[in-house]
């Protein structure tokens, strides 16, 4: 076995979910990823915890015949359900034989699945968990890259140290924090305003995520106001989404369109309130992340990006006294930051064209 | 896809394990079986049930990487006790890419695992169970078989009347059922009698086991007294046990043998003290299974064989005042019944060289 396998499950145990003695870990992985689950039960074993091996997130040909079958009439499995609430650790690990498997799957049918899932989505988020990417040959396709070109790429991203990363980002962290309002503008479409005030600003150095390398808030839902462009494109449920333009009005997507595949979007948006307004702002700040690989665990920390989520606001990024973006989707949507840019945080540059003020001191 | 799987995953749901809206389903399968998982997606979605796939029973790299690396010093897992606990249907499907996967696990640290997993299988045991077989190369390479020649074997065994099957195997529970001593007798070694007095007998026609072709019933745990030479080999843990050698007194083997891995058979017995008592004696009846695949969910219903565990007896076969055996472990071992052998009833000869008397009305 590769010996950046083995690491990358130490990283996983060590660093991401910090796995101890006793406990109940579910493993949640396609069979491509074989490898890399044997590894992680080596440490498992090696710590003395309780490991179990689905393929609920990953098993996209099965959730296809499954889903085709159906009267899109699901109800949330109590079983799974059962499974997931004693969890202590979750560990997700993309990876596909076929990253399209689910591209004749009504959106509407996958929208329907989501909803009924979400109280067990909520329960994933509940434990210490950790999605991370295998570098399977299906996705360095995806990625228009060899084989041999993604695994290194994927573990030259993983296998890293993070306390260095940690460091990096912590500027932006001690910006973004105590901010009360952020615009992005980039090109001739994309402005917009949203406030974060009093929603903390985290730090994500590796541990949710696997590579990590964003800092990322909730924005207060009814405050973003303005256009965007996302100019990079997103896999949805196994369809690409290229050009995707949201226009918000008091925190509401008002008018929205995409240059391929646009009823996927809209299937997305109309999946329930939250759906239409945005639950995360994140600014990429992964330097390692050279290349665009149409995954967006990779995407989103690209060092020159930011990124837009609509749907769901994870918990730890809404303030005590702030309500919170709810949804039973989360989807990131990716804008280049890399030329004729700005973030400003509260009237002030911070990044222009991608460069961090704390990096390379513009002027404004 | 070839037809017959989708056959197999019909009669999996319709005929073996009842599947209704609403089931909350458990499928535990290998990788190399993923056609056969797919079907059985498509029908549980056809019939609005809700399945998750998991692979503790199958998946034995991740299970080696696993038990290699720990102590020894096991626990019950809570979450799949709580998935197993909730669930109403477990569909075990049998397949393997490497048969040998788990044979340089210590049996000691393999008895341990299976000990602390004793109050899942007693979940899985209380649910609408079914354990089949999805025919994989490498086990097709076991049974001495090309792939193709078997999955014929297979899918000839599995898609089949079952009713027709079941009213052929009535006749021997008719006699077993009432009857209070069974006595095996096979060329030089084999005499054995022991007490069924009081234990139902069941007629396995495709619903636990999936082909299904025997009937079985519990002996009364110190009533078993003889020897027995199982003269057909069996695989456990990954490991090959030939000419296994019991000697029973008083219930108990005081007395063990085998030519190859001997070991692993002293382990099993020494798990517990239900280990060294039989939990299970089966007649094998189903004709369909022509030939010996060293696959016990095969072998043990060739016609002209029996076959007895030692261990754990199936709650259903245990007369209400009378006592069942209790074990972690349930391991069946086969005695070749075609030639010099009979089997005989509370003094009456019903088998002789692999015939029934109500197949063939031979004399005493």
């Amino acid at each position: 076995m590769d010996p950046r396998i083995r690491e990358h499950a130490e990283i996983i145990a060590n660093h991401s979910v910090d796995l101890e003695a006793g406990d109940n870990v579910v493993v949640d992985a396609h069979p491509v990823a074989e490898d890399l689950v044997v590894a992680l039960h080596e440490v498992i074993g090696e710590r003395g915890a309780n490991p179990i091996t689905v393929s609920q997130r990953t098993g996209k040909r099965q959730q296809r015949a499954f889903l085709r079958a159906g009267d899109d009439d699901y109800e949330t499995p109590e079983h799974e359900l059962a499974l997931i609430e004693h969890t202590d650790v979750y560990i997700a690990i993309r990876a596909s034989d076929n990253v399209t498997q689910t591209s004749d799957v009504d959106p509407e049918t996958q929208a329907a699945y989501q909803q009924a899932h979400q109280p067990i989505l909520e329960e994933r988020l509940s434990t210490r968990w950790c999605l991370t990417q295998y570098p399977a040959p299906a996705n360095a396709q995806l990625a228009e890259m060899s084989t041999e070109g993604y695994e290194n790429f994927v573990w030259d991203a993983v296998n890293k140290d993070w306390e260095a990363q940690r460091e990096h980002q912590q500027h932006m962290v001690e910006l973004m924090d105590p901010a009360e309002e952020i615009r992005i503008k980039s090109g001739d479409t994309t402005d917009v305003t949203m406030s974060i005030d009093g929603n903390p600003t985290l730090n994500d150095h590796g541990e949710h995520n696997l590579p990590g390398g964003e800092v990322f808030t909730a924005p207060q839902p009814d405050s973003v106001e303005g256009e965007v462009l996302f100019d990079m494109p997103l896999y949805h449920q196994g369809r690409e989404i290229t050009d995707v333009y949201l226009e918000f009005e008091d925190g509401e997507v008002v008018d929205h369109a995409a240059a391929k595949n646009e009823d996927v979007l809209t299937e997305v948006l109309n999946t329930d309130e939250g759906a239409r307004r945005l639950g995360e702002l994140g600014i990429g700040m992964n330097r390692d992340i050279d290349q665009f690989t149409y995954n967006m665990l990779f995407d989103e920390k690209m060092g020159d990006t930011v990124h837009m989520a609509v749907g769901r606001a994870y918990d730890d990024t809404v303030g005590e006294d702030n309500e919170g973006n709810d949804s039973a989707v989360h989807v990131d949507m990716i804008v280049d930051m890399s030329e004729d840019s700005v973030i400003e945080i509260d009237g002030e540059v911070v990044q222009r064209d991608g460069t961090f003020r704390f990096e390379d001191d513009f002027d404004e």
